[in-house]
């Protein structure tokens, strides 16, 4: 199935749509619905948008849409939408494909600005349901109707009443209102993490199933709600965007306005992109590329329900921590080893406390107790009397200048030790609203009153130390992407500034000649070449190159001159450099008899530098992306590789190399000087603003080697690969 | 604080107990309990003894000792142990460390075999309480008394409502009977682990809180659950074990009897161990140990209470997986997507259904199902009345070979749709008795009817797709351990039958030449060496020799020639070979002016060898432990490494090899040749003999490289260091 054309042309739609219409204040917030294939079958999605209305209480006009009914439990019937004479903002779409187009220009001609789509059998179907995908689509445009879905479970405003929807989407639990709003694009797995999320307190403002995404996308809805003023918190469940910059702008915007944004993104694996491959049908895309951005947009990702319960029921409190200094307080110590251990894995550091503290908890704690931090308060000391003492820890330890973020431990307290510990905790002074994390193992029915306690106050309780410090640590990240918000915003907006090379008119690969002459000419540094042709009957050292040299096979249709015995490293006189050259156009030949060739390479060998690979890809759905690993087989077999989309400046650059596993290499291991890091992270900007810059033309680019040498002596390019379209 | 002696005599102790008193039956069935310590306050351990007995109905004879008291709530009381003339097997001790040993003595004289030491106040207070804490363990030994603790929450028997314990393993929720013994080395944590997995209908049989572990240690109670026929399941919570290989006995023991050791093992990171050194003060260990450890044992280690109570969950229903491959079906297309990646995480196959499955599914499901795996059967299908079509569904995947683990995810499903899925499911056939794992997301107070149902039919369920899928895993690994049992435990207990040299009459640092010499006689390939005197003034090829060589210092006092310049590879011809040994010498007197140098090494290069490292340490806790991975810098900055007790065989050893995140390169990648794998690992076998036969006088041997040549050319070890003690 060709869905290329609709794919462009909705590309081209939800740009204009952009510009015309993102206020969806009206959507959310509608006069009136119409629920157009209205019925009175409890089983089926129009009877279900009735009853969710009628339950929830829904202030403004509901027009059930079916010319076969008069009324439909007790609501007067239409027979067309054209007879709703009432303001109507939403019609809700619960009849078979075919006929949606032309409720569609119904819509826009009653000027209802916004449907959902219920149904599928459009796109998913083949061409038949592609033709009328493109049909919809236009119809929408015409008409100024902006289209939520199709194949979709609807959206609901939790605060309003309003349900444009059917299934779990309306069923119990029924949400309690609260600040968060979601965009799901699984109607059936989002419903399962936001069921979780309600049964852990938190509460939510509107919930959009996206579904087909044939007009309205993911990005507009993140923008919609950062517009929204009673929503604080988004979270999204993702198997694919379709613009990945514009996924990107929505979450600087969300950034910007400090509502963090929680992504769960599926599709990620081999076995994952084909199972959403049936499921969503979006591209699912390079993991490591979403990975990527959500780093430069300060999204905080989580990975599953519980993941994304625990951030969310964390964030609702508002308490955002300032750092990954945490301090940690329980009678029982086996639960403080188990966080400890979790600590280390998510770098949260718990460290020394303050002189006062460790005085003040002495003083207050059993004298077995060990009151540096972890702060082992000793199995006993959680009764009643002590809520007094444990009130001033408490107090100390959220007032010492080393703590960001503080877990009181329960463990298996209950009953009046738990409750009068959470009163204690909760009437705690804490001037500087840091965020507090309980850890309570014992079950629900054992802990009634201090789980009030907790809610009431909005502080998480978690059943395990581990969970506690995962959140933590994400809170923690997402301290760090406010501090930096700026930086990651401009980072990624901005003009280059950057020297580039007049790029050749060409299309396919270049070959290495070429391709490091464009980069040397684009002010990055590549080894001193010499193009010996290749019909040469004697080879000689180039006048002004000393040996070493390198000696390769220049091809643009040899990518991988090494598997194929086409390089010579340390040739080292003039009867090697023979030798070497022959051979490799035997090699060269012989493994490739067609390849055009371009001539014989001689470089002059850089032996002090670490091997590293710099490249770019022109992802499909985030355009150009640089990444950056480490070189040799060696390396590639570990996968020991990180990615940015481009551009990006200097500290994201600097984030890069310390992310890889090998990173220590740069600093200088074992007797080895460090590494010119400096030179390395602007030679990355750099090529991010080339990668950038070229968009529109380079398909790929491959530094590899870059070698990168010692402190003060800069990177260069051994080798390069440029394709261009 | 020097606690050495007591850690031999407890070592000693331990030991001769082994032989005496290994049979626990009357402590966990004691005939009657004394409470010496006993008092009528309820917030102290002496009463909560007391009441927990009366509360279980234990029927037993309860015997409170307490000269102060005629009686405690109507029990009469003893004045002392010696009044006691009712059969008496456990004394329960809650007094004041200083009281202790001759508490103890009593129980000698009196008969009373086992004594639980609730209190603390013994070696981890400092000399005082060491010295308290032999006096104990010798009247233990003397009167032939076995203890539990010191410093612990004691012990409890639900089954037959035996508490001789204090604290929250006494108090609610009371445990439910069932298969699950527990062995916790934190009381507070390990009772956390406990009442989470009540929460989810996991019962159990003996639950022991060991403490100080001055007497009875872990792995005796591990012998002691896989003795008792009520025991189907054991669970360890552990910060560290005193022997490593009497665990590993222990868990081996588990593996022949088929009862899963599920084990959390925590202080495992530089914060972790840390807390735990000041919680049970046990020596951690290396966690990396530990980790091979578990491998060779097929022990089911989990990370967090979650993982915990999943595994038990699981375990407890019985039903144990054949393999990886499993099948999820759902109607929310975005719960397999999610599966499916941690399917992918967890290396479990959603592999291809039979033909006879796939037409099953597409004649029961709705046309837009999606029949391949994972079963997307679209939203709305689990409605009441598809419950027969549901129950044939899941006997066609249940039967289908290709099916080893089943999970039937019901997502936001409840009311009566998900009743009637899951008596569905309860009744369908499942022949072999194939395990199954449903998800559901929907809070349990709209799917009480279905919960019941799986409760009874033990079919565990789970929040989140990615944790049955971190179960599926754990189930697939144990099947694994279970088919190789016998290997497992043979390959552990063999006698050497290699060929090892004369172990060198020295202590300390052998030098490269006099390691390798070693290695070279016990049967291990070592580059072809000569050794030159220091002292000459003309250096020259020894004869026989080709070039290029490597140049090295001999010195038994430079073990990182490296990196100070005491290595010279490719030497080429004699001229350079005469620069080399003089810089290296001059180097080397440089750098280490004291080193005593005993020559100049001379080696012929192995210039196709893969480099890699084999190591062997003498853990404290586990003895000699062999460690393999890629060598130089890069990897070892990555710590690609992996580790196995010795002495372990081929399959142990072929294990290592494919564990490495390197591994792809000995199958030959990007023209490399295949490497000797077959070598390499009967070189593993062969150190980890060694390592076993001189486990009483070899610290360290350190063989980097090993170069590993392309298959059929074997491998080399081209440096090698042995330290001696």
């Amino acid at each position: 199935m060709n869905s290329t054309i609709l794919e462009e042309q909705q590309q081209t739609n939800a740009g204009e749509a952009n510009m015309r219409s993102s206020d969806f204040t009206r959507m959310f917030n509608p006069r009136g619905i119409a629920i157009v294939g209205a019925n009175n079958d409890p089983t089926k999605p129009g009877c279900q948008t009735l009853i969710a209305l009628e339950r929830h209480g829904y202030i403004g006009g509901v027009y059930p849409v079916n010319p076969k009914y008069v009324e439909i439990g007790g609501t007067p019937c239409f027979g067309s939408i054209s007879d709703i004479t009432n303001p109507c903002d939403v019609a809700v779409i619960a009849l078979p494909a075919s006929q949606v187009p032309s409720v569609i220009e119904q819509c826009g001609n009653r000027g209802i600005g916004f449907a959902v789509v219920l149904g599928g059998g459009f796109r998913e179907t083949g061409p038949e349901g592609l033709a009328l995908e493109i049909r919809m689509v236009e119809a929408a445009r015409a008409g100024n109707v902006r289209i939520i879905g199709p194949n979709c479970l609807g959206f609901k405003n939790v605060h309003d009443g309003v349900y444009a929807s059917f299934g779990s989407i309306t069923r119990p639990p029924d949400l309690d209102p609260g600040p968060v709003s979601a965009v799901i694009q699984s109607g059936g797995f989002g419903s399962s993490v936001i069921m979780q999320a309600w049964q852990a307190g938190v509460g939510f403002r509107h919930v959009v199933a996206s579904g087909g995404e044939a007009d309205i996308t993911v990005p507009e809805l993140i923008n919609a709600f950062v517009d929204d003023p009673k929503t604080r918190i988004i979270f999204a469940y993702l198997e694919g965007v379709k613009n990945g910059r514009e996924f990107m702008r929505s979450a600087h915007r969300a950034l910007e306005a400090e509502k963090p944004l929680v992504v769960l993104k599926a599709g990620n694996t081999t076995q994952g992109v084909r199972a959403a491959a049936s499921h969503t049908a979006f591209l699912t895309g390079s993991y490591d590329i979403y990975k990527a951005a959500f780093k430069q947009c300060g999204v905080i990702e989580v990975h599953d329900i519980d993941d994304a319960v625990d951030v969310l029921q964390s964030l609702v409190g508002g308490r955002i921590a300032k750092g990954r200094n945490v301090a940690v307080m329980s009678c029982s110590g086996g639960s403080l080893v188990n966080f400890s251990d979790a600590a280390d894995h998510n770098s949260l550091n718990v460290g020394p406390l303050t002189d006062a503290t460790r005085s003040l908890l002495r003083k207050n704690l059993p004298s077995v107790a060990s009151v540096v931090n972890p702060v082992d308060c000793t199995a006993g000391f959680d009764k009643e009397e002590n809520a007094p003492l444990y009130k001033q820890c408490i107090e100390a330890l959220l007032t010492d200048p080393g703590v960001d973020q503080l877990g009181p431990f329960m463990a298996t307290a209950g009953g009046g030790g738990f409750s009068s510990f959470m009163k204690a905790l909760v009437a705690a002074d804490n001037p500087q609203q840091k965020p507090i994390f309980v850890f309570s193992a014992r079950p629900p029915e054992f802990t009634t009153e201090g789980r009030a306690i907790l809610k009431e106050a909005k502080i998480p309780l978690f059943g395990t130390p581990r969970r506690l410090a995962n959140v933590m640590a994400k809170m923690a990240d997402y301290a760090t992407a406010l501090e930096h918000k700026i930086r990651l915003i401009d980072d990624f907006a901005q003009s280059t500034t950057h020297r580039i090379a007049a790029i050749p008119a060409v299309k396919g690969a270049l070959n290495e000649y070429s391709s490091k002459h464009f980069l040397a000419d684009s002010g990055i540094i590549v080894t001193r070449d010499a193009l010996l042709p290749a019909d040469s009957q004697d080879f000689h050292l180039p006048p002004g190159f000393n040996f070493p040299v390198a000696v390769k096979i220049v091809s643009a249709d040899i990518p991988h001159k090494t598997d194929i015995g086409a390089v010579r490293l340390n040739v080292a006189n003039e009867t090697e450099l023979v030798v070497a050259a022959c051979d490799i156009l035997r090699n060269s030949k012989r493994a490739m008899p067609n390849a055009s060739i371009d001539g014989i390479l001689v470089s002059e060998m850089v032996t002090d530098g670490v091997e590293t690979i710099v490249g770019v890809v022109n992802d499909p759905i985030f355009g150009p992306v640089v990444a950056f690993g480490m070189g040799g087989i060696l390396a590639e077999t570990l996968r020991d590789t990180t990615y940015r989309v481009a551009p990006f400046g200097l500290n994201t650059a600097r984030q890069m190399i310390t992310e890889l596993r090998a990173s220590p290499i740069f600093s200088g291991l074992r007797g080895q000087p460090p590494r010119d890091v400096n030179a390395l992270g602007n030679l990355l900007v750099q090529i991010s603003a080339l990668a950038w810059e070229m968009r529109d033309c380079l398909t790929e680019l491959d530094i590899n080697p870059l070698l990168v040498r010692p402190e003060g002596f800069g990177v260069v390019a051994a080798d390069a690969l440029i394709l261009l379209s």
